[in-house]
């Protein structure tokens, strides 16, 4: 397996280390500490697959689940203990984002370089996309709330955020129960005996270990995030939107691809659609609890722009996958739409 | 047949003539009239089923087509007439979000719990939902046109509103036409040799006399309305999105739910979907041309909020149903959308 | 082929040089000039057909996409020299509209007439509606960027408008070698052993003359329009949405219509849905560059009720024709989508 690895990255972790300790200057930190999350979040991805090959499929897709954007997490709880609700915000909305246009479009065009088409369970990508409407309507809805009120108080803000998030929990959850429960005979991938190459106790070890080190670098990437940027130049919002999803999703992003290349392109629609639904339908509302919980309550309210890239990257995925085939034209499309969408959000200040 | 029968409420046809007569507190009118009202509209729906058996297929649908949302067009036409033509806008609105997410989502999700996969004519809801669509463009595009002028005049917005409702009832007929007779084969359902209980004559005077009554007691619940919200601590427009929607819906949503456990799930999205077109394409655009004739004009300009749910739904009914196949998961995500949009309507004072 | 010919009113074009020699009466001008064009318009279609005979599909199609929307093209491009750029962009938003909801709408109403039912090809609709999403994500996401910015500047709205641009163009060329060069056995249409009626030279000839006459014929429109648009009593904005497409298109309506009556529906797309992913794609995007490059710089920002307009037909088109069937209900429902835009744009002052 010719992976190209990031694991030579890993030498930015004793590096970032150091340079915090020394109080070097922040953007070498927020760099080094950027750089050093690419190849911890693919250890995650990797020990959880291997778990996974211990624990069966349905273990399995619970545990993947659950960890598949632990990073994301991760970062997004240092910035809400930083009070930075709106690049959290905008990290969630520009991870969907990413997944949605910028991974798949990729991993189409690769696939599509290779082979002529490429096809895949079209009745997976439908029930996805069906998540990713009921996001978008747990989107639009407390937003056009929040905006058609010229006085709305904050407690009534917590109340429909809170509920949105719990009903899109649930939501989340009974997906999982039928993909992996009640329905599970139609979304079984032929087996190929594929082998775990970790022993199980070095899986969880190191799965525990890189998620450690992420939280460590997590916080000093959001540390050194404020003078950071601003040396660069950009804006919050466009790190929260575009910068901070790539480092999340640097090595999901690299599977993905790699999967479509090699013809298995039912596992890059479960990476890449998979992920955003998870981020959409859990990691979002649960931050909302979590940052209750915390003391620093974010709502669940986005802003228009998000909303509209949102949604509009839902259509643009039903349509494309709705026939269960795939092409290099249509990952040409799809990434066109995260470059619209990119140079759209560069210039923005506020959302 | 052990359907749950809604009759016993009848008793409160007599109660509520009783409590306005002897001018009782407004907060028990209301409530009483609002529960007589569930059987009555469930008698009409049985009368008009009845007749339908033996006027054959094509004037029974045309029958369902009137009659099918008398008691909504009873209600709305009382509230007209007191002015409250926001109230008048909200009830259709919600009656659509209640009849395409909250109905067909409680009869899925009891279909699919009883059957695993249950299966329909996909041809039918696709051409409901491209009516749905045709909905949100007559929805939509009078509510940009209000918005993006500044002075624009009552007379504006009146020949706009006729002309989308001209349209909109033209484009139902037309509908009508193709389903009842120009390819009615496509969906002809197998005859099952059903022989009416009820004798012509029963029918006719059921439908006739529950009408009566229930314009009776739409009367006392409008009459009633203004001090009992207020007593209930409700704001007016959640009163329109979804209580008198309810009222006005309960016996079509447990004949729908009743349909899709017995495996007829082709009923249920007739009585869902087939509700919800009724009401966007003839409903609404003949109350603009009633109140015209009835001296309280109300125009066709909803708010954005009402335009983004049905849009939302519309697109997430599409998506659910154009596989003409549907199972409990599906169910729970169309009642979870109607929840998340309740929850952002509850707190809402205007639109 | 008993085509009804527009080729009578080429009389017009002295005429309408006449008058605008002798400084006749502008309106006089411009309905002239208006009249003249939808014959030269056909024309250059005729002449881009028979050229397409000689040169085999493939060059054929690049023809075609190159000399399609040419007539458009030129208007644009001269009403961009009077820096009248809401117009053009009112004028290439109703060229889209009316290409897809009235041209097709009428099509499949008059195809729909004759036969029950008429079937194409769905994946090339659905490539075209894949392509129209991301023309509308081109047209959104500047738009909300221009709406949320406070004090955005000329450069940034440059920018952002080239970029979106280049992407576009991109995108589109893509589509072209996609169809005509990697995917093309996917797209064949059957031979007729049509053979070309004009000569190579003939074709050419006439592809030449037709274009330079349609420019001075655009010149005189131009010209005329303030004028004629202030007698006629309507605003500039209706006549860049409805007016100037209808003119420009004229010759391509009758084409499409035709070819549905005839059971051609593939002919019909092309004509229909092909045009309007050009214009979008390929001519809004080409007209921002040349109108920087001549001095007049246009961007590339829409109102919101051009892109909901867009957005609206598009979803429309692409529920319609997913499933690669048609009927008359689907053309009365597409014309009557058309009809509720356009009053809804009748008494509106400024986008």
């Amino acid at each position: 397996m010719p992976k190209p690895s990031l694991d030579w990255l890993l030498v930015l972790v004793p590096v970032s280390i150091g340079l915090e300790l020394a109080g070097a200057n922040e953007l070498l930190i927020f760099v080094t500490s950027a750089g050093a999350i690419l190849p911890l979040a693919g250890l995650i991805g990797r020990s959880t697959e291997q778990l996974a090959l211990y624990t069966g499929p349905r273990i399995g897709g619970l545990v993947n689940a659950t960890f598949g954007n632990v990073t994301e997490l991760i970062i997004a709880f240092f910035l809400i203990l930083e009070d930075k609700t709106d690049i959290v915000k905008a990290s969630l909305t520009g991870s969907i984002l990413g997944n949605l246009l910028l991974v798949l479009g990729l991993s189409f065009l690769a696939g599509g370089l290779k082979h002529e088409e490429q096809s895949y369970n079209a009745r997976s990508a439908s029930i996805h996309a069906t998540s990713l409407v009921l996001a978008v309507t747990a989107l639009l809805m407390p937003a056009l709330f929040a905006q058609s009120q010229e006085a709305e108080t904050v407690l009534q803000r917590e109340v429909v955020s809170g509920i949105v998030a719990a009903v899109l929990i649930a939501l989340y959850i009974l997906a999982l129960v039928f993909t992996l429960v009640t329905h599970e005979h139609l979304f079984r991938t032929p087996e190929e005996g594929e082998r775990p190459e970790w022993s199980r106790n070095k899986a969880i070890g190191l799965l525990l270990a890189s998620t450690a080190v992420v939280a460590l670098m997590a916080e000093f990437l959001v540390g050194s995030l404020e003078p950071a940027i601003e040396d660069l130049g950009l804006s919050e919002l466009f790190v929260g939107l575009i910068v901070i999803p790539i480092i999340g999703n640097a090595a999901e992003h690299s599977s993905a691809i790699l999967f479509a290349m090699r013809n298995k392109v039912d596992v890059t629609l479960e990476i890449a659609i998979g992920s955003s639904t998870q981020i959409a339908l859990f990691v979002a509302p649960a931050l909302v609890f979590i940052s209750l919980l915390v003391g620093h309550p974010m709502d669940f309210i986005f802003s228009t722009f998000e909303v509209a890239a949102v949604g509009l990257s839902t259509i643009l995925v039903f349509m494309i996958s709705s026939d269960g085939r795939s092409n290099w034209l249509e990952g040409a499309q799809l990434t066109g739409a995260y470059v619209i969408m990119a140079i759209s959000f560069y210039f923005v200040e506020t959302l």
